[in-house]
């Protein structure tokens, strides 16, 4: 489709800054003009028109930290200890969940996300063959990266999985969809299993990947402050320095890697961080909801580090809303060292677009609007009483503005939501089908039927 | 109006606890039962019905500290350090504010709010006679308590302005607007004067106050880290202890104080609040934001201290979003003191809702869905995808609820919104002459006119 967007405040996050009274103009999936408004329509006149007066007109937000299967379980238990929560709840229930219960959460985690304006999705679960997180984002028309979480107690299915996940869904759905390898963390992957996902991951490369468009990793690393001793209880070995020196002494960092949470650093992890040039998915909301701590970010950007944005998953949150994420993200750090000037709206806010697509290494193509890249473009509407008057439009974007604000959402040149309505699925339908696939599941973890996961082999 | 809310999850917030496919019956202001759908329905046939399938009936938020008018200054100032950001960049402009543009200000605070399900609102402003906050609440028919902030520099004025505001306002608009005596801080109101006050307190309630209907204090306390050395400063004493156990050795504190803040404090203040009934208005975002510290509330809560939750202004938040305060307090102290146990969701939505009503001393009559009381109802959707699948709603209302799933909203027996539309005034107006004042402000400001605020006495 060829598509001016005219009269909006254009917030490009790229080289042209803030243009008022601006235009973008999109021919099929890709940004090919960028300017003022009157010149731009001038010299577009046949193309189909979006007025976007009032409104800002910015780069869709992308979600480096989610597991979008998750919602099922939003808010079925909150506010237990880590461990209570984990053991107790959320795993043996997890434990039930089928393909389609996956397939059916990312669906709704995807119609949510789009809603509050993000246009990519990183997301660590579980890959399954005939159902996957995949699907979901492709059916949606979400942009994303789809991985396959990998514990050392199920090598062989990790691999099938990994090989399967590539093949049929890297660089697929238009080039929206691409895949990872996604080592659980730490403490669940044994060192040498670590190496041969390094290795794989390498094979996977050369087979389904491209210098632009390669297989990441993605992991969590440093969330919670006894992970050198997870690590000893697992695998027998005392950590000299930190978890992420740990990590790093398998040589598997690079800058491929999108670590989530890194919230207990020493000072030579924040150093191979940024020596390794890992990206770091920051998700304050979830990190305050488990008391995970707070992670040092405003030390990891003086150190060069590119820290991302990210909600973490539907039950540690409890929402997909990346601009809920920015005001706690842009607030926590002020907070907690007692310096207003911290994370001003400016630097959160690419951390939630540009840094972003550093993170996923999709800045070729996402991040900003700018001409040549792809057409992920969320137009937010400013005449609302909470974001008036108007000084400043990124202060605003930051500090005042709500996922509900979000108008139009278009991704990879298509659009996905107009006026708050979603053009791909039908939105009543997937909360029917959730809410199915939620009471069936209850009913199997009740029952204490045989775990659906443990004998899914692929 | 008499009237049957039938249909839905009623969370009583009172001894009724949550009732499903519960009904609530208004008849003029008052709610007259509560109860299961089908009982009510057949008992009161005749009385207009509102369905509320699928949602949330609660009682409205409660928002204890706020400063309506100055809406004007959102977004204006950010990111600064706290003396900068105050005496170069909000001080300078807020001096040109005339009456109306507090007005104007308040009410565009008031639709705000409304929308955001907050049915009371504490502000603190300065009194006018001809234009003020009271005003704009009325207008909009919000709940709320006026006050007029008083310094040390303007006695004379503020007692006229008390005086004035306590007899024009106190128990106006059907008993909806009522006022309250605010010293501002105790580093600008002297000993003296703090005791003046309170003795024109006890006046003001003998002739305008009544038991069941008190004119009760807002003071901003302990916010800063250097609030002490502020006192010494200003008026050379030495404070012994802390900053509460000075104010309290003036005699002052009661149980009719609205203290906002409270972040630094010693035990003996935390002692002092619990044994002298002081209402504590926490205000997590705006102090994340300003970077004053992190007040210690699950201490607090401990000791028994009565703590409500405030969004303090739109300068310093920048939103009027009690539902996105509720998040940031349960998150906040979760994270800062590692503990995922502390104010779980039924404690913060308590904060919200019947704490906020204590603080005021207006229990009697709000903060809870049950008879007798004054009919202030919210009516939330929950059936959209961010708050979907449903295990517990007071999860969703404190972890994923947004301010925009407000559907209706009935304060004092009369529907104020409708399907998310403001019935008492025009939002595009309101919108409109706030663009207005805020332009005709920075001219002022810029031209650098005599200030306004310090020439208008009453």
């Amino acid at each position: 489709m060829d598509l001016v967007i005219f009269g909006g405040t254009i917030v490009t996050m790229g080289s042209e800054g803030v243009i008022r009274d601006g235009a973008v103009v999109v021919e099929g999936d890709t940004i090919v003009d960028v300017g003022k408004s009157d010149e731009i329509k001038r010299k577009y006149s046949r193309y189909e028109k979006i007025d976007a007066g009032g409104k800002v007109v910015m780069p869709g937000l992308i979600n480096t930290h989610q597991h979008a299967a998750m919602s099922l379980l939003r808010g079925y238990a909150d506010d237990y200890p880590l461990k209570e929560w984990l053991e107790r709840w959320v795993w043996p229930l997890e434990r039930h969940m089928t393909g389609y219960d996956i397939y059916v959460g990312a669906l709704l985690t995807a119609v949510e996300s789009v809603m509050g304006g993000t246009t990519t999705v990183n997301t660590m679960y579980h890959y399954m063959v005939d159902y996957n997180e995949a699907m979901a984002l492709a059916e949606v028309g979400l942009r994303g990266v789809v991985g396959h979480v990998c514990f050392s107690w199920r090598k062989e299915h990790d691999k099938r999985a990994l090989e399967d996940l590539a093949r049929r869904w890297h660089r697929k759905a238009g080039g929206r969809i691409r895949v990872s390898v996604d080592p659980h963390a730490p403490y669940t992957v044994d060192p040498e299993y670590m190496r041969e996902l390094r290795a794989l991951t390498r094979e996977l490369n050369e087979r389904y990947g491209s210098v632009d468009a390669p297989i990441i990793w993605h992991i969590h690393l440093a969330e919670t402050v006894d992970e050198a001793q997870k690590i000893k209880d697992s695998f027998g070995i005392t950590i000299p320095d930190g978890v992420v020196d740990y990590v790093d002494s398998l040589g598997v960092l690079a800058g491929d890697v999108v670590a989530a949470h890194c919230v207990h650093l020493t000072p030579r992890d924040t150093e191979i961080l940024s020596l390794r040039n890992v990206k770091v998915a920051h998700n304050p909301i979830s990190n305050m909801k488990l008391a995970s701590g707070i992670s040092p970010i405003p030390g990891l950007l003086r150190a060069g580090v590119t820290v991302a944005l990210g909600t973490d998953s539907p039950c540690s949150n409890n929402s997909a809303d990346m601009f809920e994420v920015m005001k706690f993200a842009a607030l926590l750090h002020k907070g907690v060292n007692g310096n207003p000037t911290l994370l001003p709206a400016e630097v959160t806010l690419r951390m939630a677009t540009v840094n972003g697509a550093r993170a996923l290494l999709w800045d070729n193509e996402i991040g900003s609007i700018e001409v040549g890249k792809k057409a992920d473009i969320i137009i937010v509407n400013f005449r609302s009483p909470h974001l008036w008057p108007i000084y400043n439009e990124i202060s605003h974007l930051v500090y005042a503005a709500k996922a509900s604000d979000v108008e139009t959402v278009i991704i990879n040149g298509q659009i996905i939501m107009e006026n708050r309505e979603i053009k791909t699925v039908n939105v009543e339908e997937v909360m029917e089908k959730a809410k199915k696939a939620q009471e069936k599941l209850i009913e199997r973890a009740v029952q204490n039927r045989r775990p659906f996961m443990e004998e899914n082999a692929i």
